[in-house]
């Protein structure tokens, strides 16, 4: 049924948002003397998004608004071995081992038996590159796509240039806002596996009240059952909405 | 005879090296009251060197190379409203008008019209990307390629992956390193360009004595000539390297 089924990384396949969430505490810590930490968190928060079409997004980016928000809330302040701390919380993430998500390596190995599958993720091509080469996966994917923005055109470009029909197309990811509703948008099939932290800036308000023709699933090990499934097609378009 | 033509982007279709350059200059300045110029792009490319393997390349690399050079050469001293200069810098670097080199829109426009273009390059995804919407060429070319690195694997990836039989891959850029060599490795063809500024990093030591089986060219508005001779077949292989 499906041609391919595509994978967002962070936090889907891979534990990532945990490693911001240790970097964001460390640089909280730093700035004690200047301020609270939910006030530096804010801070820190509104100079990523400013940046965010300067810089895109990735642990460079997210280090240097951190440089960029210490000198802000420092008034200038702030001291050289201070910053040099900074980048060393970036070295510690950069240099993390990468840990996979509970059963990834399975359900991947499984679902690649029978499917071609893809990683569409967003970020830095350097960084994701170092990690899905640690991850051990590399070789179940046929393709991988860094993009910067996972957008419904994003989407519509890439499976045109891979010729794949949006009805025969699954994306499994953690992000409502950026793996599943513009791929609905567009006609292809989605899983939605929340991750238990989620940026702030990836969180949707209200993402409509009703049946959204996306799945849900509590975690990445119940895929293949779900795969099995829709390839029965035994699955009508109401009952295959489980919220 | 070429199935696809593929381009370098970075100082073969648009100046980039001349930003660095300048942004390097400002650096230096701003430290002088440390060290001698000359001895702060030494520190600062050792940095570099160092920080590869964590930051890959582009803007935002380089950057924050930028910031631990001068938290280092400074012994610790520099100040905040230093550090937000430096910062300035890199702003300015991607706030920079994308300038084309000389001719390169219809050498583009020509060359499209018979033949599949590409573009392979090295650095920031999100930057790249960024670059060559500015640079009003997008539709002219059928594939973008960003990559990590272009070793003489990362062709040969690519070129299985498009299908591209090398005999009949033309590759076009401004680094005998990073566009030449390989290609020529793997049996394709490759036409180097030289821009009037290369990054140390990119110069390689003594590049072979003899002939190489590639092409030099002075600037880009040859090139269109140079492919119809090779599509009319009419040249040799020893004629055809004009070394």
């Amino acid at each position: 049924m499906f041609d391919v089924i595509a994978f967002d990384a962070d936090d889907t396949l891979w534990h990532n948002e945990t490693l911001y969430t240790i970097a964001q505490d460390s640089f909280t810590q730093l700035l004690s003397r200047y301020r609270a930490a939910d006030e530096i968190e804010e801070e820190l928060f509104k100079t990523e998004m400013r940046n965010l079409r300067y810089y895109g997004y990735g642990i460079k980016s997210f280090t240097l608004s951190m440089i960029e928000t210490a000198i802000e809330i420092s008034e200038g302040r702030i001291q050289g071995h201070e910053i040099r701390q900074i980048i060393g919380f970036a070295r510690d993430m950069l240099n993390a081992p990468l840990q996979l998500l509970e059963g990834v390596e399975e359900v991947i190995r499984t679902l690649s038996e029978a499917h071609r599958l893809m990683i569409i993720t967003k970020g830095d091509l350097f960084d994701q590159g170092s990690k899905l080469a640690r991850s051990g996966l590399a070789d179940y994917f046929t393709h991988v796509e860094v993009v910067s923005d996972k957008a419904e055109e994003t989407y519509r470009a890439l499976l045109a240039r891979h010729d794949i029909h949006p009805g025969r197309f699954l994306m499994v990811g953690n992000s409502v806002k950026s793996d599943i509703l513009p791929v609905v948008a567009l006609g292809g099939q989605a899983v939605y596996i929340p991750y238990h932290t989620t940026w702030v800036h990836e969180v949707v308000a209200n993402p409509h009240p009703e049946p959204q023709g996306y799945f849900e699933l509590e975690h990445i090990g119940l895929l293949p059952a779900l795969v099995e499934r829709l390839n029965d097609q035994s699955v009508s378009h109401t009952s295959r909405i489980p919220r």
